[in-house]
Protein backbone atom coordinates (compact mmCIF):
# COMPACT_ATOMS: atom_id res chain seq x y z
CA UNK A 1 0.00 0.00 0.00
CA UNK A 2 1.62 3.51 -1.24
CA UNK A 3 1.23 6.10 1.65
CA UNK A 4 2.54 9.59 1.69
CA UNK A 5 3.98 9.27 5.02
CA UNK A 6 7.92 9.25 4.87
CA UNK A 7 8.53 7.50 7.65
CA UNK A 8 8.31 3.82 8.33
CA UNK A 9 9.79 2.05 11.38
CA UNK A 10 9.20 -2.12 11.96
CA UNK A 11 9.45 -3.15 15.41
CA UNK A 12 8.43 -5.01 18.21
CA UNK A 13 5.93 -3.87 20.89
CA UNK A 14 7.47 -3.68 24.10
CA UNK A 15 4.97 -1.42 26.49
CA UNK A 16 1.58 -0.55 26.56
CA UNK A 17 -0.38 1.27 28.81
CA UNK A 18 -3.91 1.89 28.79
CA UNK A 19 -5.27 4.98 29.66
CA UNK A 20 -8.98 6.43 29.69
CA UNK A 21 -8.99 8.53 26.05
CA UNK A 22 -5.28 7.59 25.23
CA UNK A 23 -2.55 5.02 24.89
CA UNK A 24 1.24 4.64 25.49
CA UNK A 25 2.71 1.77 23.15
CA UNK A 26 6.71 1.94 23.31
CA UNK A 27 8.24 -0.17 20.50
CA UNK A 28 11.89 -1.38 19.77
CA UNK A 29 12.61 -0.56 16.37
CA UNK A 30 16.66 -1.39 16.06
CA UNK A 31 18.78 0.32 18.45
CA UNK A 32 16.05 2.74 19.32
CA UNK A 33 12.85 3.22 21.57
CA UNK A 34 9.70 4.66 19.53
CA UNK A 35 7.16 6.15 21.82
CA UNK A 36 4.00 6.17 20.29
CA UNK A 37 0.30 8.05 22.12
CA UNK A 38 -2.72 6.96 20.04
CA UNK A 39 -6.54 6.41 21.00
CA UNK A 40 -7.54 3.99 23.60
CA UNK A 41 -9.85 2.68 21.13
CA UNK A 42 -6.97 2.15 18.47
CA UNK A 43 -4.75 0.07 20.72
CA UNK A 44 -7.79 -2.50 21.47
CA UNK A 45 -9.47 -2.21 17.76
CA UNK A 46 -5.62 -3.40 16.72
CA UNK A 47 -4.74 -5.36 19.62
CA UNK A 48 -1.87 -4.12 20.50
CA UNK A 49 0.17 -6.04 22.93
CA UNK A 50 3.72 -6.98 23.87
CA UNK A 51 5.50 -9.06 21.40
CA UNK A 52 3.67 -8.05 18.38
CA UNK A 53 5.48 -6.48 15.30
CA UNK A 54 3.94 -3.10 14.34
CA UNK A 55 5.54 -0.07 12.37
CA UNK A 56 5.25 3.17 13.20
CA UNK A 57 4.43 5.83 10.58
CA UNK A 58 5.78 9.50 10.55
CA UNK A 59 4.41 12.24 8.50
CA UNK A 60 8.37 14.19 7.85
CA UNK A 61 6.52 17.64 9.06
CA UNK A 62 6.40 16.06 12.01
CA UNK A 63 10.37 15.59 12.43
CA UNK A 64 12.21 18.32 14.49
CA UNK A 65 16.00 18.08 14.23
CA UNK A 66 18.51 19.06 16.78
CA UNK A 67 22.28 19.03 17.34
CA UNK A 68 22.99 17.01 20.60
CA UNK B 1 19.51 18.69 28.15
CA UNK B 2 15.51 17.40 29.20
CA UNK B 3 13.00 17.54 26.98
CA UNK B 4 9.66 16.00 27.02
CA UNK B 5 9.61 14.64 23.12
CA UNK B 6 10.01 11.16 23.92
CA UNK B 7 11.58 10.25 20.27
CA UNK B 8 15.62 11.10 19.77
CA UNK B 9 17.02 9.12 16.91
CA UNK B 10 20.66 9.62 15.79
CA UNK B 11 21.86 9.80 12.44
CA UNK B 12 23.81 11.06 9.62
CA UNK B 13 22.24 13.23 7.14
CA UNK B 14 22.19 11.45 3.54
CA UNK B 15 20.22 14.28 1.58
CA UNK B 16 19.40 18.16 1.66
CA UNK B 17 17.10 19.81 -0.82
CA UNK B 18 16.61 23.33 0.06
CA UNK B 19 13.08 25.09 -1.44
CA UNK B 20 12.28 28.37 -0.76
CA UNK B 21 10.54 28.03 2.08
CA UNK B 22 11.15 24.17 3.01
CA UNK B 23 13.72 21.95 3.18
CA UNK B 24 13.48 18.29 3.15
CA UNK B 25 16.85 16.50 5.15
CA UNK B 26 17.39 12.54 4.96
CA UNK B 27 18.94 10.97 7.70
CA UNK B 28 20.01 6.86 7.95
CA UNK B 29 19.49 6.03 11.29
CA UNK B 30 20.63 2.50 11.74
CA UNK B 31 18.86 0.19 8.89
CA UNK B 32 16.01 3.19 8.58
CA UNK B 33 15.74 6.44 6.20
CA UNK B 34 14.17 9.04 8.41
CA UNK B 35 12.88 11.98 6.31
CA UNK B 36 12.14 15.36 7.86
CA UNK B 37 10.24 18.83 6.28
CA UNK B 38 11.84 21.80 8.42
CA UNK B 39 12.36 25.34 7.21
CA UNK B 40 14.75 26.42 4.91
CA UNK B 41 15.82 28.48 7.57
CA UNK B 42 16.83 26.38 9.85
CA UNK B 43 18.50 24.00 7.32
CA UNK B 44 20.80 26.81 6.73
CA UNK B 45 21.14 28.10 10.41
CA UNK B 46 21.99 24.62 11.74
CA UNK B 47 24.03 24.27 8.33
CA UNK B 48 22.91 20.63 7.45
CA UNK B 49 24.82 19.29 4.87
CA UNK B 50 25.82 15.70 3.72
CA UNK B 51 27.35 13.82 6.65
CA UNK B 52 26.61 15.79 9.44
CA UNK B 53 25.69 13.92 12.39
CA UNK B 54 22.17 15.01 13.92
CA UNK B 55 19.68 14.05 15.87
CA UNK B 56 15.75 13.71 14.56
CA UNK B 57 12.95 14.90 17.60
CA UNK B 58 9.61 13.62 17.32
CA UNK B 59 6.68 13.72 19.92
CA UNK B 60 4.92 10.81 20.66
CA UNK B 61 1.48 12.38 19.61
CA UNK B 62 2.86 12.46 16.29
CA UNK B 63 3.78 8.48 15.93
CA UNK B 64 0.62 6.69 14.28
CA UNK B 65 0.88 2.84 14.66
CA UNK B 66 0.14 0.54 10.89
CA UNK B 67 0.36 -3.36 10.87
CA UNK B 68 1.76 -4.17 7.85
CA UNK C 1 -4.91 -3.00 6.82
CA UNK C 2 -5.61 -2.05 10.48
CA UNK C 3 -3.96 1.53 11.45
CA UNK C 4 -4.28 3.53 14.66
CA UNK C 5 -4.77 7.05 12.36
CA UNK C 6 -8.94 7.26 12.92
CA UNK C 7 -9.75 9.22 10.54
CA UNK C 8 -9.76 8.48 6.73
CA UNK C 9 -11.94 10.24 4.45
CA UNK C 10 -11.90 8.85 0.32
CA UNK C 11 -12.21 11.48 -2.22
CA UNK C 12 -11.37 12.24 -5.62
CA UNK C 13 -8.02 14.64 -6.09
CA UNK C 14 -9.43 17.81 -7.80
CA UNK C 15 -6.07 19.55 -7.70
CA UNK C 16 -2.30 19.28 -7.83
CA UNK C 17 0.35 21.98 -6.79
CA UNK C 18 4.08 20.57 -7.16
CA UNK C 19 6.53 22.83 -5.49
CA UNK C 20 10.24 22.67 -4.91
CA UNK C 21 9.62 20.01 -1.56
CA UNK C 22 6.33 19.97 -0.83
CA UNK C 23 3.45 19.26 -3.15
CA UNK C 24 -0.78 20.85 -2.31
CA UNK C 25 -3.30 17.69 -3.29
CA UNK C 26 -6.87 19.17 -3.12
CA UNK C 27 -9.57 16.23 -3.22
CA UNK C 28 -13.53 16.46 -2.65
CA UNK C 29 -14.87 14.02 -0.16
CA UNK C 30 -18.07 14.05 -0.08
CA UNK C 31 -19.33 17.83 -0.11
CA UNK C 32 -16.12 19.13 1.48
CA UNK C 33 -12.89 19.92 0.34
CA UNK C 34 -10.06 18.89 1.82
CA UNK C 35 -6.09 20.02 1.72
CA UNK C 36 -3.51 18.24 2.02
CA UNK C 37 0.31 19.14 1.93
CA UNK C 38 2.59 16.28 1.18
CA UNK C 39 6.28 15.63 0.19
CA UNK C 40 6.81 16.66 -3.78
CA UNK C 41 8.57 12.90 -3.25
CA UNK C 42 5.65 11.35 -2.02
CA UNK C 43 3.04 12.93 -4.51
CA UNK C 44 5.24 11.97 -7.20
CA UNK C 45 5.89 8.55 -5.83
CA UNK C 46 2.11 8.01 -5.80
CA UNK C 47 1.63 9.40 -9.23
CA UNK C 48 -1.11 11.86 -7.70
CA UNK C 49 -3.07 13.55 -10.57
CA UNK C 50 -6.46 15.03 -11.04
CA UNK C 51 -9.35 12.13 -10.84
CA UNK C 52 -7.10 9.83 -8.54
CA UNK C 53 -9.31 8.10 -6.53
CA UNK C 54 -7.19 8.83 -2.44
CA UNK C 55 -7.92 8.62 1.12
CA UNK C 56 -6.66 11.23 3.60
CA UNK C 57 -5.37 10.02 6.53
CA UNK C 58 -5.15 12.01 9.75
CA UNK C 59 -4.42 11.55 13.43
CA UNK C 60 -7.58 12.32 15.93
CA UNK C 61 -4.90 14.49 18.22
CA UNK C 62 -4.82 16.90 14.91
CA UNK C 63 -8.47 17.33 14.93
CA UNK C 64 -9.16 20.82 16.70
CA UNK C 65 -12.60 21.45 17.29
CA UNK C 66 -14.46 25.27 16.69
CA UNK C 67 -17.92 26.92 17.17
CA UNK C 68 -18.43 29.12 13.86
CA UNK D 1 -13.49 34.70 10.77
CA UNK D 2 -10.39 33.76 8.67
CA UNK D 3 -8.13 31.62 9.31
CA UNK D 4 -5.58 29.88 7.69
CA UNK D 5 -6.44 26.41 8.54
CA UNK D 6 -7.89 24.40 5.53
CA UNK D 7 -9.97 22.06 6.50
CA UNK D 8 -13.18 23.62 8.37
CA UNK D 9 -15.40 20.26 8.45
CA UNK D 10 -19.33 20.70 9.84
CA UNK D 11 -21.01 17.59 11.84
CA UNK D 12 -22.73 16.70 14.72
CA UNK D 13 -21.30 15.00 17.79
CA UNK D 14 -22.17 11.75 18.42
CA UNK D 15 -19.95 10.61 20.67
CA UNK D 16 -17.85 12.13 23.79
CA UNK D 17 -15.55 10.26 26.29
CA UNK D 18 -14.25 12.66 29.13
CA UNK D 19 -10.84 11.43 30.40
CA UNK D 20 -8.29 12.66 32.73
CA UNK D 21 -6.54 15.55 30.89
CA UNK D 22 -7.91 14.24 27.40
CA UNK D 23 -10.99 13.91 25.75
CA UNK D 24 -12.18 12.08 22.57
CA UNK D 25 -15.22 13.79 20.38
CA UNK D 26 -16.67 11.60 17.49
CA UNK D 27 -18.43 13.78 15.19
CA UNK D 28 -21.00 12.90 12.02
CA UNK D 29 -19.52 14.40 8.92
CA UNK D 30 -21.67 13.59 5.95
CA UNK D 31 -20.90 9.76 5.61
CA UNK D 32 -17.82 9.82 7.78
CA UNK D 33 -17.58 9.97 11.23
CA UNK D 34 -14.19 12.27 12.34
CA UNK D 35 -12.64 11.54 15.43
CA UNK D 36 -10.53 13.97 17.64
CA UNK D 37 -8.68 14.20 20.65
CA UNK D 38 -8.82 17.64 22.34
CA UNK D 39 -8.17 18.53 26.20
CA UNK D 40 -10.85 18.09 28.48
CA UNK D 41 -10.88 21.69 29.76
CA UNK D 42 -11.80 22.44 26.07
CA UNK D 43 -14.43 19.79 26.07
CA UNK D 44 -15.93 20.87 28.94
CA UNK D 45 -15.74 24.97 28.03
CA UNK D 46 -17.14 24.47 24.71
CA UNK D 47 -20.22 21.85 26.47
CA UNK D 48 -19.61 19.83 23.90
CA UNK D 49 -22.50 17.13 24.21
CA UNK D 50 -24.01 14.80 21.83
CA UNK D 51 -25.95 16.76 19.02
CA UNK D 52 -24.35 19.56 19.22
CA UNK D 53 -23.06 20.69 15.89
CA UNK D 54 -19.24 21.89 15.63
CA UNK D 55 -16.81 22.19 12.85
CA UNK D 56 -13.77 20.04 12.58
CA UNK D 57 -10.51 22.83 11.96
CA UNK D 58 -7.21 20.34 10.72
CA UNK D 59 -4.27 22.43 9.24
CA UNK D 60 -3.67 21.14 5.65
CA UNK D 61 0.01 20.14 7.03
CA UNK D 62 -1.70 17.08 9.08
CA UNK D 63 -3.48 15.34 6.05
CA UNK D 64 -1.65 12.65 5.36
CA UNK D 65 -2.57 10.67 1.84
CA UNK D 66 -2.74 6.97 1.28
CA UNK D 67 -4.41 4.36 -1.66
CA UNK D 68 -6.40 1.59 -0.30
CA UNK E 1 -15.45 32.48 19.05
CA UNK E 2 -15.13 29.18 20.97
CA UNK E 3 -12.13 26.84 19.72
CA UNK E 4 -10.92 23.68 21.25
CA UNK E 5 -6.98 24.95 20.43
CA UNK E 6 -5.57 25.99 23.71
CA UNK E 7 -3.18 28.31 22.31
CA UNK E 8 -4.01 31.68 21.12
CA UNK E 9 -1.27 34.43 20.32
CA UNK E 10 -2.02 37.55 19.27
CA UNK E 11 1.06 39.60 17.66
CA UNK E 12 2.02 41.80 14.80
CA UNK E 13 3.18 40.66 11.29
CA UNK E 14 7.31 41.44 11.08
CA UNK E 15 7.93 39.08 7.86
CA UNK E 16 6.24 37.14 5.01
CA UNK E 17 7.94 34.73 2.95
CA UNK E 18 6.00 33.57 0.07
CA UNK E 19 7.06 30.28 -1.32
CA UNK E 20 5.39 27.78 -4.22
CA UNK E 21 3.51 26.17 -1.96
CA UNK E 22 3.71 27.13 1.74
CA UNK E 23 4.66 30.46 3.43
CA UNK E 24 6.53 31.25 5.99
CA UNK E 25 4.93 34.26 8.34
CA UNK E 26 6.47 35.83 11.48
CA UNK E 27 5.23 37.61 13.82
CA UNK E 28 6.16 39.80 17.12
CA UNK E 29 4.20 38.11 20.36
CA UNK E 30 5.01 40.06 23.28
CA UNK E 31 9.20 39.87 23.73
CA UNK E 32 9.02 36.56 21.11
CA UNK E 33 8.99 35.77 17.94
CA UNK E 34 6.52 33.60 16.30
CA UNK E 35 7.42 31.79 13.31
CA UNK E 36 4.32 30.06 11.46
CA UNK E 37 4.61 28.08 8.15
CA UNK E 38 1.01 27.95 6.53
CA UNK E 39 -0.21 27.48 3.37
CA UNK E 40 0.53 30.11 0.21
CA UNK E 41 -2.95 30.11 -0.75
CA UNK E 42 -4.12 31.09 3.08
CA UNK E 43 -1.47 33.54 3.25
CA UNK E 44 -2.88 35.22 -0.29
CA UNK E 45 -6.31 34.67 0.89
CA UNK E 46 -6.00 36.04 4.45
CA UNK E 47 -3.87 39.23 3.06
CA UNK E 48 -1.31 38.63 5.24
CA UNK E 49 1.61 41.36 4.94
CA UNK E 50 3.71 43.26 7.42
CA UNK E 51 2.09 45.19 9.86
CA UNK E 52 -1.05 43.24 10.58
CA UNK E 53 -2.15 42.38 13.39
CA UNK E 54 -2.88 38.37 13.75
CA UNK E 55 -3.11 35.44 16.12
CA UNK E 56 -1.18 32.72 16.02
CA UNK E 57 -3.27 29.34 17.40
CA UNK E 58 -2.10 26.51 19.17
CA UNK E 59 -3.24 23.13 19.76
CA UNK E 60 -1.76 21.75 23.37
CA UNK E 61 -1.08 18.61 21.73
CA UNK E 62 2.01 20.11 19.34
CA UNK E 63 3.84 22.17 22.51
CA UNK E 64 7.14 20.13 24.17
CA UNK E 65 8.59 21.32 26.82
CA UNK E 66 12.57 21.53 27.08
CA UNK E 67 14.78 22.64 29.68
CA UNK E 68 17.34 24.58 28.30
CA UNK F 1 22.24 23.81 21.54
CA UNK F 2 21.22 24.24 18.43
CA UNK F 3 17.35 22.94 17.08
CA UNK F 4 14.82 23.22 14.39
CA UNK F 5 11.99 24.29 15.82
CA UNK F 6 11.57 27.76 15.46
CA UNK F 7 9.49 28.50 18.53
CA UNK F 8 10.73 28.63 22.06
CA UNK F 9 9.22 30.38 24.49
CA UNK F 10 10.39 30.66 28.17
CA UNK F 11 8.11 30.53 30.47
CA UNK F 12 7.12 29.76 34.29
CA UNK F 13 4.69 26.70 34.97
CA UNK F 14 1.55 27.71 36.69
CA UNK F 15 -0.44 24.31 36.78
CA UNK F 16 0.00 20.62 35.99
CA UNK F 17 -2.70 17.88 35.89
CA UNK F 18 -1.12 14.53 35.92
CA UNK F 19 -3.45 11.91 34.40
CA UNK F 20 -2.88 8.03 33.24
CA UNK F 21 -0.67 8.56 30.15
CA UNK F 22 -1.12 12.06 29.34
CA UNK F 23 -0.23 15.09 31.47
CA UNK F 24 -1.17 18.93 30.94
CA UNK F 25 1.08 21.94 31.48
CA UNK F 26 0.12 25.28 31.67
CA UNK F 27 3.09 28.08 31.41
CA UNK F 28 3.17 31.63 32.25
CA UNK F 29 4.72 33.41 29.20
CA UNK F 30 5.23 37.17 29.18
CA UNK F 31 1.20 38.32 28.67
CA UNK F 32 -0.04 34.93 27.73
CA UNK F 33 -0.40 31.64 29.03
CA UNK F 34 0.62 28.40 27.01
CA UNK F 35 -0.62 24.75 27.23
CA UNK F 36 1.63 21.81 26.75
CA UNK F 37 0.11 18.23 26.74
CA UNK F 38 2.96 16.05 26.89
CA UNK F 39 3.58 12.45 28.30
CA UNK F 40 3.02 11.96 32.00
CA UNK F 41 6.24 9.85 31.65
CA UNK F 42 8.06 13.33 30.51
CA UNK F 43 6.49 15.16 33.02
CA UNK F 44 7.68 13.00 36.01
CA UNK F 45 10.64 12.80 34.06
CA UNK F 46 11.62 16.66 33.97
CA UNK F 47 9.92 17.12 37.50
CA UNK F 48 7.43 19.49 36.30
CA UNK F 49 5.91 21.47 38.93
CA UNK F 50 4.52 24.77 40.04
CA UNK F 51 7.04 27.69 39.57
CA UNK F 52 9.51 25.43 37.46
CA UNK F 53 11.43 27.83 34.78
CA UNK F 54 10.62 26.24 31.32
CA UNK F 55 11.34 26.33 27.47
CA UNK F 56 7.65 25.75 25.12
CA UNK F 57 9.22 24.19 22.00
CA UNK F 58 6.95 24.19 18.78
CA UNK F 59 7.47 23.45 15.36
CA UNK F 60 6.41 26.40 12.64
CA UNK F 61 4.55 23.93 10.72
CA UNK F 62 2.12 23.80 13.80
CA UNK F 63 1.07 27.16 14.19
CA UNK F 64 -2.04 28.18 12.52
CA UNK F 65 -3.09 32.21 12.33
CA UNK F 66 -6.14 33.53 12.35
CA UNK F 67 -7.71 37.04 12.72
CA UNK F 68 -9.81 37.31 15.63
Amino acid sequence: MKISGRNRLKGEVKEVVLGDVMAKVVLQVGDNRITSVITREAAEEMEIKEGKEITALIKATEVMLTEE
